[in-house]
């Protein structure tokens, strides 16, 4: 099989370990790539760049930051006592656009997946251990996704915490709103019914 | 909107612009690199840098090289009186990759296309004519894709080279080896009678 020469071939290979990027996606990109502006190629070179050598994990709660300690856990105007729990930064995200919460977080960085080789040791749930029982935590509010490896990871969580004392909460579950009932499943519905609230 | 930090949503951007990557994908894609080895993520920064610093047109038939002039025209035993000339260089792969062939190239970076704002001038058709003026030419061979565009393109092709006195001919059409007669459409089967040979 005939090759291009050794640079193309090379960027080939690389985009072509990236999830979900296949043998003709990674040979389009590199076309696009070759094709476009030098700047344009080399500001998303320094990007990939900057983005291992800047960013790292918050000491404390383990969200993206570029600095030792993250923006929300150095705000003094947020609540420290109590900690939301979340699987991904991107959770923290949501929630944050909400603005509705005071808090801080807690990012495990995954979720309880034996099938795909994650157990509640690889994620942050240690370290929560000890936010918890080093500070003056009142709560301890599950964030994490409403399925099932979320559900794991929410016991693997209250596991470690509810013995240390902390009042540990999870996020309601019900209809969502801007929802329809005859669109909803079984669970959502059984969940709406069970959670049912006084009107 | 809540953001994460700059570096994430700069890299997260870049990827963005690349075709066929959303922001879903980009997002993806950002923790991937984020989790993956340094190592890793560097060589794909360093890949992309490459390919723009390293990758240039070859002066004569515009393949993609590493040299002033590529390894196929800088190849004493390719015939440089027969240029086949193709759309883009993964054609040229393909060519090169059954061995069946042992003139020289010439990639026209792109086809006629004028939906997508891409004419007959914005392809390598002028440097072709040159070569044809300048060079000992026999056969020019037309091997743009057997569709619309790659029809209109080989038009343009050879109305060009035709006038300067080179023999223009272009791929057979036909059934394609492998295939079925049942499966075949019928501008395929119109093209197997049309183009029959004596057996």
């Amino acid at each position: 099989m005939a090759k291009y020469a050794e640079p193309v071939e090379r960027l080939m290979a690389q985009l072509g370990k990236l999830p979900g990027i296949g043998a003709r996606t990674a040979e389009r990109l590199v076309f696009h790539i070759l094709k476009s502006d030098e700047v344009e190629a080399l500001a998303l070179a320094d990007a990939i760049r900057d983005v291992k050598k800047l960013i790292r994990p918050c000491k404390i709660c383990f969200n993206l930051t570029e600095k030792e300690i993250c923006s929300i856990c150095s705000d003094p105007r947020r609540d420290a006592g109590t900690i939301c729990v979340v699987e991904q930064p991107k959770d923290l995200l949501a929630l944050e656009s909400t603005g509705a919460y005071q808090g801080v977080y807690h990012v495990l960085m995954g979720h309880v997946a034996p099938l795909e080789g994650t157990e509640a040791e690889d994620l942050t749930i240690e370290a929560l251990g000890r936010r918890v029982k080093e500070g003056d935590v009142n709560e301890v509010i599950l964030a994490t996704n409403p399925n099932v490896a979320g559900d794991a990871t929410a016991l693997a969580v209250a596991s470690v915490v509810a013995p240390l004392g902390a009042k540990v909460t999870r996020l309601a579950r019900g209809l969502p709103t801007g929802g329809q009932i005859e669109y909803a499943n079984t669970s959502i519905l059984s969940d709406a019914i069970n959670e049912r609230r006084e009107f």
